[in-house]
């Protein structure tokens, strides 16, 4: 049995996804774990995790669009705005899509399917710095 | 330390829910684990998993018109249209579920609620053949 | 190689959530394990769980409203109604939620951002006694 744990950081633009798959599969492979599972994980509220069709960026656009649309920003029941008409809205996002996604591994790599990519989904208007945390554990 | 993990395909009908609870049930016994957890993944990106009441199902009918209705084919701002108006959406209904669950396993057996059920959620409408990878990880 | 699990119980006041964070870090600090992953797990259909914000309690207060008014109770296509009008939005709520939340472990703690804590999302109107099973697996 063995456990790995790495920590990285991503600076994000603001709004939209960006691909972290291959930071994810150099830690699956430094852990030289061969069988069992990695679990990804984001330490924010503002901003989460998607595994998401990585072949034709016209998903991604429309996936940005569609999250605009069903939590929107200008929500009149909203109470908390003290950080700014994209904070509460941030929440919303996040919740609606992952803090962690696990993946298994077999033969020391993961599992994903062909069109699958691992996506940190920034939520906030402004560019951030995420920190990602991406544990493996297996044999 | 133990981790095992197998992999199997299920044939959908188009859009709606799959039990496939034995299934991964079968594979947790087979590993012989007694104390850990169970991560159940989807290699697609247009359809997701989801643990889901088993009892009655109605409840499964009001989840497929639920999802039908959050996300309709119909949107006219989707540019993500080439490969037909349930593909954009099936992408949508994939992000607001799973592509993962985890589950415990104590006693060899796993922790689910008298009412839970895996499911494969497909959301496209013509039947697709599904793989699922099921990684099990303990002592 | 180590594997460990408890379960616990949390009694709701009804639609709300509920802080767990220290119940579920107690967990891991009884595990003993440096290295590895918590999952925390849910046992209900009508319950389910996030990581959320846990610094401000109005950012709680929009949720609430936000998963009341995405998910209204008189939708007037259910079927599911037997058992009272608060029953099929929960299990909606549920499924947009999660059923499982899983956590890096390094140096024996979860790897929490400083604004994360860990909510059961009570979803039925009426108190309900809810099982929590959480599994630690690492070294």
């Amino acid at each position: 049995m063995k456990a790995h744990a790495e920590t990285f950081t991503i600076r994000t633009r603001g709004k939209g996804t960006t691909e972290i798959t291959d930071k994810v599969a150099h830690v699956v492979r430094a852990s030289g774990i061969e069988t069992g599972a990695v679990t990804v994980f984001i330490q924010h509220t503002s901003a989460s995790l998607i595994i998401y069709e990585n072949a034709d960026p016209s998903a991604r656009t429309d996936l940005h669009e569609f999250f605009d649309r069903l939590v929107p920003e200008d929500a009149d029941y909203f109470v908390h705005t003290a950080e700014g008409p994209d904070d509460m809205p941030s929440h919303l996002r996040m919740v609606l899509t992952r803090t962690s996604e696990v993946v298994p591994v077999i033969r020391g790599r993961m599992t994903l399917g062909t069109w699958q990519g691992i996506y940190l989904f920034e939520h906030r208007s402004a560019p951030h710095t995420r920190t990602i945390v991406v544990s493996v554990v297996g044999t």
